[in-house]
């Protein structure tokens, strides 16, 4: 699974970056590859300043080596080594019609001192960050995961579903989430009710319905018009993505913490971004729409 | 001491706030006066958009209650109640000339069951984030502290100096610092070197010397010519802010975990900040002369 997930996080990888390039029809990706010194490394493209696309990060990382204490205090494992590989992209788009989105999928491994594997999950989800709610993205975005995990069972898309509007929330500032979600999961291990090649599966599959999910709605919005005080509310809501990713992800605080290489951590912050004292969208606008949507989510299948 | 370092906070916030406007020469203060539920409460002083100050907060709190077991774990105290009182400043000015500044003191006090005081401390501190080095300036701002210092000692300003250039670390970027530094002193305890009121003289000491350290500084730089480029490195320096308040600052952690007032304790965040990926300033160049100093901070007296 180790060769199988990795080769498939690097495919899946320049799908995405091919998809961003040809919507974005300006700017191609930098390759950064990167090598870790207790084991691993990782390949990371950043698009910026496209005609599109602001800036972009899809990172794929491969890392593997001893469970240092941080590791184990962190993932409540035990264990002598582990490995880990995941693709985690971010994308801010440089339009506030156009939303932002996040999608993460990953694969871990641990071993006991003799090499064994002794235990393995997978994690992932996508979600999604509007400046301005269109009502009509919204359903697309949640359905095409709602139908990527009908596969596997109902049950599936609702938990997902609720896992991340419990995860992406900027606690902070009461309940606000910071977008309007997607699908969470993790510690997904083999077991009775799924074989390790139909987590893999549900991977890939939750993979393909991002690229469905996302890149229709990019071209649907990117071309439509916004004023100045569009943009203003753009950065304003940036500020609480940077709030979310510094202060509560734990995929970030932990990578910073643990040595992980901080410019491929960092490249999910926004661009361009503003830090107002307390501002507040003006009663029953769109901004106030949104903001409302963001404390309460609801269903949107 | 509550009601006599509560009342100089409030007195010392105003002069600054005048001191401020009478720099800025546009725009005034916002003053915002807030209730804590769980006792207490404070005045939130904000200035935006002035002409030499683009974003400036000066708060003072005073807030007590129970001990929470989050208090209990983050300061390591026993003891049933607390009092908290301090003031706390962050100023941005908008031209990168000028530099960015922070201040903050504070006063501590636990007691037991019976409301019998048994222990209380002063912390405090002030540092200096320039965009560009004017070594002049540096000096000056740490030979205001080393000034306000030594009247208790010469060993203060060294040690408490050193203490700042360990705090203010991005450790997360090897070990840039936000800044050039200043003082950054906690746990200041009656003993037999000190007395209360001691402490608090310095402490006042240090308020005196902070109106002389930073304003001198902003008058000589605000009106600098300066271009694009050196707009834009300030940007991304005051990512590197962000980075810091966001990731490392404790006060902020503790406050943001801590139900403690949002606004009030975001009000530090830079108003226009920019991140892109791996920014790296030309080898030589004014940015990379700053930058060096931030890797390796030098003795300014």
């Amino acid at each position: 699974m180790r060769e199988e997930f990795s080769t498939w996080i690097k495919e899946i990888q320049k799908r995405i970056c091919l998809e961003i390039e040809k919507v974005d029809g300006k700017e191609k990706f930098f390759v950064d590859k990167w090598t870790r010194q207790e084991g691993g490394g990782g390949i990371t493209c950043v698009i910026q300043n496209g005609s599109v696309f602001e800036k972009g990060g899809v990172n794929t990382s491969e890392v593997f080596g001893k469970i240092t204490p941080q590791i184990r205090e962190q993932l409540k494992i035990k264990g002598e080594d582990f490995f880990a590989c995941g693709i985690s992209l971010v994308i801010h788009p440089y339009s506030p019609m156009a939303p932002t989105v996040h999608a993460n999928f990953r694969y871990f491994e641990v071993y006991d001192k003799e090499q064994n594997l002794i235990d393995c999950w997978f994690g992932g989800g996508a979600d999604l960050t509007p400046y301005y709610l269109f009502e009509e993205d919204a359903k697309h975005f949640h359905q095409c995961f709602k139908k990527s995990s009908e596969q596997f069972g109902t049950d599936l898309y609702p938990k997902f579903k609720i896992q991340c509007d419990n995860y992406f929330v900027n606690y902070h500032r009461r309940e606000e989430r910071r977008g309007i979600g997607g699908i969470f999961y993790d510690y997904l291990k083999p077991s009775e009710k799924f074989t390790k090649n139909e987590l893999y599966e549900f991977a890939k599959l939750n993979g393909e319905a991002f690229i469905e999910a996302y890149f229709p709605i990019v071209e649907k919005r990117k071309d439509l018009p916004f004023n100045k005080e569009q943009k203003h509310w753009q950065l304003i809501r940036r500020g609480r993505y940077v709030e979310f990713n510094l202060i509560h992800d734990r995929g970030t605080i932990f990578g910073l913490k643990s040595n992980g290489r901080t410019e491929s951590i960092l490249m999910s912050l926004p661009p361009e971004v503003r830090f107002e004292y307390n501002y507040q969208p003006k009663q029953n606008s769109e901004e106030d729409k949104l903001q409302q949507i963001l404390m309460n989510p609801i269903d949107w299948t």
